[in-house]
């Protein structure tokens, strides 16, 4: 089956949006291997930034071990993520070449917060640049021009899907694991008075009235050029 | 305050899309008026048109009086609504004039289905006409140039809104409403195996993660010459 | 497999459009059914319409059964097609009820000429229409709501896919079956000064490019609550 | 030079939206014809439509003459034009075998109200259902698929011009044109409580500012296959 | 009341753009905090960028004390704003962290100039930032996640608001706001040849003949997770 | 005649998607110059980029001998080139100033890959730069703000173009012109599996079809204030 490298911002932005969709990838017998861009190190009110990284990047390795995901961190802090930057970008070089995926799912481009945009054009550029054999040689391994997915933005603002997946077989998985995410599910409620599960299962199964499932992820692929594909990799 | 005429297809897409709406419009000291178009005299396999339609109507009334709303019926029945149709604009001419609304809401041009689409368009023909007044001099009353705010379409689907109304205080209300359209919740049920409560709660309380309210509705205003405001009319 | 059908305008717009993908679906052991909702008859500047109109009708038979696909014609002549009409509403009500499809192909509503668009706008009708028990049941058969596909525009204006169809091995009979429409081949060089085979294939080439493969059709979904779909019904 | 064909709505659309782009054709030696689709006859809220009908094409014949542009008249009273009907697409038809253009210029599809509306749809059907020799061929004269230019919409609400054409020299012309329209221009004043001419101006000035010229008047063209054009039709 | 930020690029942006609706707020007993953020140094082909950059931040405290809002300063120079660049980003999480603002103004992302354009993005990203307590804490004050309203292109050019706000009480005050400008309107008039006063009252007539108001300023609300608002915080 | 100033990514770019618009330039008696931005030192898996650079380089000079166009360099190695960079502009302001063009062509903003993304807003940026005296003053030369025409994307991919260049004349020393990157033909059809002759005049004669012509070229204007014209400065 196919190897699908999911590249999200924050440590629970996989669960929030597409861990269904990577269950179900999973369950087909694809690879899976997801790639935390941030450490998540601000995601707190009092928790300070580096205790909170190390809780944080655990987190999301027991997220990723409940549903036999690998799990990567790209190397960057939150609100430390430039695009235009070459540093930045070679880090998703690197996450590329090692990982050789089929196809990528990442952010949309218009997403709610500048991280997220940030990384959705990193892939962007970097998913290129992979696959240069010239373009810094020294960064290990190799890449093949491959489509890029783009999840449901937060909230499901502004976003018009033209794939739907099918999650309901996974929606208890999915929330179990996003329930690993101890510290965040606390913050967010009291940052944004939102109970997170409630918040994640209500948004899947409005997506999934519009497809025809009790739970449902949704996407739209990048329309590029070398990009483009005849198959439908999404489960 | 205002008078608000809602103008909405089958008798239940009212409370399915614009109840809370309404009801916070009432609640302000609005003069609420809703227009059924149509009869809703096919949404059952086993019970016959026209004894359906008695049935249908009496729910409208019901869910109407519940909430202090008047109820008109536009004269259609279900599927036999065409735009570019002088009669069925007439209908509509007779509606607009005798309310003279300060603002009209109804469903949005792109809706999934075409009494919906048909509606939506005979509202932007007829609340023109019926502002002349040597257009059908007879068809009694008069009407001004008011806002049109398009609704969210069924399942929210391809809807990018620029208004949010924050319904939480209104939501069980809403839902109370929905319960009297027994014909409808039931069918529903079966032709689209769909529990109608929970979709419409569910929607509602997606729309609010948007705009962060706890539930919510959501418009679009129409844009064109002498329709344009700059006072916001909804609630 | 499943049943596909494929309501298009003029007897030679399936073949123009559409007919490698449903060429793929035959090959996989879908049926397929093919409308030709008018009969051509207007497709000649010498030819006198009801001489043509059976000479065009013969040229669709003769095309389809070369791929094996079973063809309707919808009974529509050219340029009489209305949409916001019952009548003509209704002959599409009958081909739907009588194929009862798993999915549908039709035009895009923005094509290039009135017949495509009325055509279009008939099929999302009617396709709901078809579905209701009470609508119109002297109408023979039965019908579900079903996905609808938008294929290409004539000559790829403005419309930018969302599903990309490999058709590369098809090809060749998809040309095939092109020159079985020979009145129409001859007129439109003389009527447009184009070379209607090289035209298809070039096109065919250029949607290819976008997609990774040697020729491509393409189709966007109709994006409305109760079509959406999490499955690939396209081959 | 060219032949110029405007098939604008009510007699004083012509001079609001594309009178200077006319008499610029006009200074060039194009042919420029203007056929007013409707009588302007509700356009009065005291003189009757009778015998408001015969005043309006009278303005509309005098302010024709002061630019020495031929004037038609298409034969519809004000809310009277519907779309996807053979009777009033055979008007334009008709007067668009009589003067052949080499392309077009009429409504946008999105224009403020109903009778704009369905002239644009009606010039797009008839433009293509003129050039088609087996199409009612009693309606005399011939015609070819030429280029549909969309003016701005009234207001210049939610229209995004792709062209623009300098009219600084004719803006002064322009206005005297719109003086011919007396009634019209009392009319508005009292229903919209606009200045009439002052409106034209500044809406003329403000496209100006967008593309460095004193007044400007702008357009879309339409896009579609055998519509499209490499050259500049417009002066 | 609120607290309102503008955050507009050069001296002269804010008069140009927004300072009607700013005025309105003003009388309605909102806090109305501006910042520049740039100094306006290169808006001058004879005086020099030093001199200038004094004269101008000068002529933006002259007509912010006539309006009674309190005036800020970025930090910025005219052509040397970068997106994607942190010293650039926490220049407005101060900004913002020391104004606590309910809602934001700022320039549209696609507006006509690379410093408009960069301020926007710019601005979106520290609006953000500036919420995070860990986030840079030396950085004094804090921030609320709060809606962002992007307000008219320059020349008003391919932006369809989805916000108007009445402003004809405040034009002449706006006029007088912007005469304050005088190095400005000099420059411009002789780079552009353009009557800056002309065209700032053609432009706000001309978007208020679109919502039926004499002269208007209008917005975009930017539609992303947490900024959606139930409410119209623009007067 | 006017002074064209292509400013293309990699050294085969401008022969790909905008050498028949410019040898038409040129045959109308306009001066054109084109500004390779990258040296394409990537393109190629076996040749090493320093060597490659070089041979690129003088290919791209070759090509324009061939067309009588003037051949500059931009400065930038392939996946080296970044937006919001003050390096990077400066690098175009000079060759802006420098050219002094009528008008621009450069990439689409949303095109396939990073370099042509980066390109596309570095002119977008540099372009207004370049026009303001005090910017870097000891950058010789000067520049007027002028109208950019964003060229089609790599593979036509999502690109609707409102201007189309018929070039017909001049697709036969397009293809000698594209021969001449010997290098850059060869290593796309090991990359990508494309035999890049066939493609670029598939391509351009699928474009073609779209407008009436045999080959076309095709754009989209920049739409912002004080770049918009009234001309039509495409050939």
């Amino acid at each position: 089956m196919y190897t699908v490298l999911a590249i999200t911002c924050h440590p629970d932005d996989m669960e929030d949006t597409c861990a269904g969709t990577l269950l179900k990838c999973k369950a087909r017998g694809d690879r899976v291997v997801v790639c935390h861009a941030s450490s998540g190190n601000m995601g707190h009110e009092v928790i300070m930034p580096d205790e909170l990284k190390k809780m944080r990047l655990q987190e999301a390795q027991d997220a990723g071990e409940m549903a036999g995901f690998e799990i990567l961190y790209g190397g960057f802090d939150d609100l430390e993520i430039y695009e235009s930057n070459k540093e930045a970008k070679d880090k998703l070089v690197k996450i590329i070449r090692q990982v050789n995926p089929d196809f990528i799912i990442t952010h949309a481009p218009n997403d709610y917060m500048p991280d997220h945009v940030a990384v959705s054009k990193l892939v962007f550029d970097a998913s290129f640049a992979a696959t240069v054999p010239h373009y810094e040689p020294q960064i290990e391994g190799s890449a093949r021009l491959v489509p890029i997915y783009y999840m449901d933005t937060c909230g499901s603002v502004d976003f018009n899907p033209t794939d739907y997946v099918d999650i309901t077989d996974y929606i208890d998985k999915k929330m179990e694991m996003l329930a690993c995410h101890k510290s965040q599910v606390e913050w967010l409620a009291n940052h944004t008075n939102v109970d997170y599960h409630e918040k994640i299962r209500t948004l899947a199964k409005a997506r999934g009235y519009q497809c025809g499932a009790e739970y449902a992820e949704v996407y739209q692929m990048c329309q590029v050029y070398l990009k483009g594909t005849t198959k439908r990799y999404l489960p």
